[in-house]
């Protein structure tokens, strides 16, 4: 490879390091890639840490011995993720998004690679001082959002079934009563977590929190513990959730299904 | 803001890139950001381009025209294609894996966002040169793949249920073979999908193409096409599918459960 210049070493890195949040590189790695003396990529970082502050592009953090090296952090500022939910909430607030029986239909936003994306960003900030091992979610509509929370927290992903599956092997099963009364079952291979494990559940909408009150059980049989729940909306009604530490993006407060009427808004 | 340098525009430029794949900026949107001349910005591109080519960091594609600009194509080549897959097939080829039944528990595979991003980057090579505008799969194991590779082609992705859900609003039913014999539903939101809209369809696992066989179906009450096939891994057994054009990363050749083996290979 010809001589290697300052613009590519720092491209190289930033490209490196924006693909793989929070995974840590020791400098090492890029000295082998780069054959370039380790003060000089000390340098390389110290200015690719000033660009990431300079345009709000996220956090560059540096971790100091051994075990050390460079990684990112995808952070938003509180500006950020206000900005980001108020155009969720105008994406929301449209009355063909009421469905018979009063429910929002949320399932392009849900789905859609981009916005999910900044969901688990701005989901994530609220963890990145956290100390667990796995994100946790229930299956269908929550999992890309737990996904790119998963992604941007560099943590695995476990996805707990309604129903048990032949695939999974060995399960536990667990029945909880929703908001509405009604019986549902969770289902989660044995293998799925490792015991004493701490877990953070994320999910795309909460109500009374019967859900998230079913994980935290179902976590119990596992010896596990959720020490965070995080979830893209939340009903203003009731108050009191099942779950008493919760973080939600969008607070939701009405839907009128006559009037024709929704009104979500941004918790921040 | 202080004078930038092509240190931070380069560096910024990556980042922005690199997060967002497939999506197409123009030279305006950064020459309204670091306050230069289009031409310099035109320069610094080119030493993107040569960055991305010389590390082999993926594909910079600049589009000319009004409606042109700049992206990022996750490309991998062939070589980064078959070492991918053959770390897969060391992981998939462990016996501990096997389960009654003669299944293979793949769900921490299947649910690890870093795996699942380069089986979406993987996949997704094979459909940059496609026209179409989503990718669909079916719940629940596919569904972090598919987020991926929809993520990294720009395109919305579209979850079909294996019931009908209340917050999907209409909803079209089918009934479909399976493999094994067995009658199963899919169900799908009419207002999920445009009509003659043409798809890619993205999952796990394929065995005699079954599930592929009943999304060609639904996509046609749909009025859509579905233009390609991509799957994490299909059996070699039958040989002949109820789809003919497939692309997938893996071959399963064989579970056996008494001697307690899979073999597990790369297709390419």
């Amino acid at each position: 490879m010809n001589r290697i210049n300052k613009n590519e070493r720092i491209g190289s890195i930033i490209k490196i390091l924006t693909e793989n949040p929070k995974k840590i590189y020791t400098l090492n790695q890029f000295v082998n890639i780069f054959e370039c003396a380790k003060s000089t990529l000390s340098e390389d970082i110290d200015t690719i840490k000033n660009i990431f502050e300079k345009f709000s592009l996220g956090e560059i953090e540096t971790i100091a011995g051994a075990a050390g090296g460079v990684l990112y952090k995808p952070t938003m500022t509180k500006e950020q993720i206000r900005e980001f939910a108020l155009e969720l909430c105008d994406e929301i607030n449209k009355t063909d998004r009421i469905i018979p029986g009063g429910y929002i239909y949320l399932n392009d936003l849900l789905y859609s690679p981009d916005i999910v994306y900044n969901m688990g960003r701005a989901l994530a900030n609220f963890f990145y001082d956290y100390s667990f091992d796995y994100v946790v979610t229930i299956e269908t509509k929550g999992i890309p959002i737990a996904l790119m929370t998963a992604r941007i927290l560099n943590k695995p992903l476990v996805v707990v079934r309604k129903e048990g599956k032949l695939t999974d092997g060995t399960a536990i099963h667990m029945n909880y009563l929703t908001s509405s009364k009604r019986i549902q079952t969770m289902s989660l291979a044995k293998r799925a977590l490792k015991k004493n494990s701490k877990v953070i559940f994320v999910d795309d909408f909460m109500k009374a929190g019967g859900t998230a009150k079913g994980i935290v059980d179902l976590m119990k049989e596992f010896e596990c513990e959720v020490v965070g729940v995080g979830v893209l909306m939340a009903t203003k009604e009731p108050k009191e959730k099942l779950v008493q530490d919760y973080v939600n993006l969008l607070v939701l407060e009405k839907v009128d299904e006559d009037k024709k009427e929704i009104i979500v808004q941004s918790y921040l």
